[in-house]
């Protein structure tokens, strides 16, 4: 008997965040919601902080009614989110009242799975959303971020598994944002868990395939004991984005484990999204095959391209390399926190400054935060002159509590300054928009009824489905100019290609 | 101690035969060859029967004298061929004496390493030439072709793995041209190799990334006691190409296995070839990411195309799927033989016919030589019906000894015919560029004089390596003649690129 291995698929939101620059719409995913649905999934990881604010920023589409689609057109799958703990979509902390209210309307209006991670690893961070999940009687699964420092070692990150069990987590993600997780690490710290905490915890890894080491990786967990894993249908993975799908499938054969998923639907999710996917080629991730300079940095790839935009607005492009070589010391010196969003963004910005301006001669106020505890405990000691600087430039004290602890209650807040925008229909899961992304919900609210649209996406680039009825791909029309000389008099040729 | 495993890297022969048409130019090799040569490869793959023929067929270029550069830039490395058994690298029989001047004047110019294939896993086409690399001192590789059918079990490969070091093989290669390779396979077949023949005898393998698994499968065979993978450079890899060097020394870290390779060398390896890459943009393969099809249908992807165009100039392109349902009809009518070069051609080919015309109403001469034996002894029964009718058609006697016994001492033959071409400098090395591509050599050796070129490269699409000095592509300078018709008369109009 094989063991059963589960597998989570991207498609809806990691594999089109990370490759299409978030952008695909409601309405491209909805042809292949069938097959994800019979195809046997352990779930469909289907919404998130990105794609939410994609939906409001750029396609018009209301994130809460996307939600409900999935709801009505998976009716036979669990549907997963990626949850930012305290942050939940957005980019602050939230009190905890918010934080309720989020879990309820999304746990009402569908959502089944809840990863819930923070980008320190502050479990404080985590808390209060777990317990509204498991309220809910949703499934909460806590997640470790995966980091390569001197402080992340296996038992470390067993260790923080530990006490996600003890939060009532009922499964555990070890989370590879940046591709780090090499197979070695992966067979450690599965097999850790698994000891520690007792075989029955379930245990789920994601990974990104941009060092093309991970597959193998997902082998080693599996081998470890892992119960599901994270992959993207072929169509749209590898890259920036995740392992295919498929290739779990086949390279378990034999191996006396056995992703049970059913291989027509996997062909027919397939074919759709390499259909739809040439639509989006403006958007497309530069990034191909595999980069394996990141193992060396420790410096995501998406990371050094916000860097680069930073030093070309002040005309220092030549200055990367000095950047590059600051951004481990920025990072040791904050206590090694993991480079995920937002704290990736946040140190690469103070590594920029120190290197145009003297090594913490202007200290950005994210970075303060971060120095201070604003966004939760480091991992390891901070500099304490550094903190000094930030405390000073800031005018802040650090602190030791969980920042939410800080807040005071702002539902009602919310609720007066949402309701008050044009468009907002008063619902509970409007206040939430306007709460994620103040600055965007207004122009939303008041374009919503306009529909979803394509903002920016060509629907004339899609290729036509082979055996399509009607569809032609246009033929190529352009007319080739040529100067040809003949018995030694220059002619101007026109060369235009005629359809048959 | 880590157990070091070796690595052969590709870079110069299969990685830019799978991803580049076999179009790569020796200039844009010559400037990686220092890092090649001190990376600490086992060996470095330069030369084999496709880039042969490119290179008197495209480029201008004599494939003797690039190995001899290749043997002054490499003089630390192993330099390691392809090589087609009998076949040497052409597409017939060879007689053995023909054989035996190939090996010798191969060995002479600097080859080290003979890696030796069948398509058909016919021992007997292999023997001659493992006897000519033993008798010049050089590393004879004894090949088998990993295929998938219901004879080709792991016992079956171990018995030839037996069979090839009773021949006096200095190693074992596992060769998976097709990427159908997967994890558990490749360690069921290495560990069995290694148990039977003795875990003194090296064990390489070499997969192609196509179907995204076999990274896992190196791994696998890694555990099972491979001696040394094959993988290309990152930037010359994945698609229908190979797995990433960088990944496989990334892989391991941790394992108890080592690629102990340079990874500053292997930096500059990588930033070379992503820096001429685009110069063979219109080369470039199809195929990216992965494709798990393959697994069901047994039919590579580059069979299917060469079907395609076959069934497009019968104006019967909508007949594929039946095409598709004849292959493997047709294999097992043959005896299943590993469809690889030639074999894939001929049983392509011979599906279209059955297709098109009926089962076996008119069979290809090289379908009727397969089935009787002139290309080797297939590894199954064939089907006596259809064997029957080949003989038939063909007017031949099916034959059971080995192909080559039949020929007669071709040498001087070919030496006449091939010093009687103009600019033929009377060379071994001359009579065997003829012998094996008899249609281009003529063509090339008139040419030759005129040096390098970049046939049908633009070398405009090149992105200049950043700070490099000195070293420009040299442009494209060879004429295009169109046949053009201006009002009702037809002129013959060669057009030439004038560099600026």
């Amino acid at each position: 008997m094989n063991k059963i291995i589960d597998v989570t698929e991207l498609c809806l939101r990691d594999a089109h965040q990370s490759l299409l620059a978030t952008r695909m719409a409601l309405e491209d995913m909805v042809p292949a919601c069938a097959d994800l649905d019979e195809a046997g999934y352990w779930s469909v990881e289907c919404w998130g902080g990105a794609t939410f604010d994609a939906c409001i920023r750029f396609l018009n589409e209301d994130p809460w009614a996307r939600l409900r689609t999935f709801r009505q057109l998976l009716p036979k799958s669990r549907l997963q989110m990626l949850l930012r703990g305290q942050n939940l979509l957005g980019y602050r902390h939230y009190e905890d009242g918010v934080v309720d209210r989020f879990v309820d309307r999304a746990a009402d209006n569908g959502m089944d799975v809840f990863r819930i991670f923070d980008a320190l690893n502050d479990i404080r961070n985590i808390r209060h959303s777990v317990n509204a999940v498991r309220r809910n009687g949703k499934h909460a699964q806590g997640t470790i971020c995966y980091t390569v420092s001197p402080l992340h070692t296996t038992e470390n990150f067993i260790e923080m598994a530990e006490r996600l069990v003890e939060l009532g987590c009922d499964s555990i993600c070890l989370k590879d944002m940046a591709a780090l997780l090499k197979p070695q690490p992966a067979y450690d710290i599965v097999s850790g868990i698994k000891a520690r905490c007792g075989e029955g915890v379930r245990v789920h890894v994601h990974t990104h395939a941009t060092t093309g080491v991970t597959l193998v990786s997902l082998m080693k967990a599996i081998e470890a004991g892992a119960d599901c894993v994270d992959t993207a249908i072929s169509s749209l993975s590898l890259g920036p984005g995740h392992n295919p799908t498929e290739s779990l499938v086949e390279m378990l054969e034999g191996t006396g484990y056995e992703a049970r998923l059913n291989k027509a639907c996997l062909r027919r999710v397939k074919n759709h999204f390499a259909t739809i996917r040439p639509r989006y080629q403006a958007f497309m991730s530069n990034i191909h095959g595999v980069d394996t300079d990141i193992f060396d940095s420790q410096i995501p790839g998406g990371m050094i391209s916000n860097m680069e935009s930073q030093l070309k607005q002040q005309d220092a492009e030549d200055r990367l390399e000095e950047v590059l070589i600051e951004v481990p010391r920025v990072r040791e010196d904050a206590g090694f926190p993991p480079l995920v969003t937002p704290s990736s963004q946040i140190v690469g910005t103070q590594a920029v400054f120190n290197v145009l301006m003297g090594r913490y001669k202007v200290v950005s106020s994210e970075f303060a935060d971060l120095m201070l505890g604003y966004y939760g405990k480091a991992p390891g000691e901070r500099d304490p002159t550094v903190l000094a600087l930030a405390a000073q430039q800031a005018h802040k004290e650090a602190i030791e509590q969980r920042p939410a602890d800080l807040l005071q209650p702002e539902w009602e807040v919310l609720r007066a300054a949402a309701t008050a925008l044009p468009g907002c229909d008063g619902s509970e899961e409007d206040v939430l928009t306007y709460a994620m992304f103040p600055p965007v919900a207004p122009g939303f609210f008041a374009s919503r009824e306009l529909g979803p649209k394509y903002l920016g996406v060509d629907p004339k680039a899609a290729v036509a489905k082979p055996g399509a009825s009607g569809a032609e791909p246009s033929p190529l029309r352009a007319p080739v100019t040529y100067d040809v000389k003949l018995n030694g008099r220059s002619h101007r040729v026109s060369v235009t290609p005629i359809s048959e």
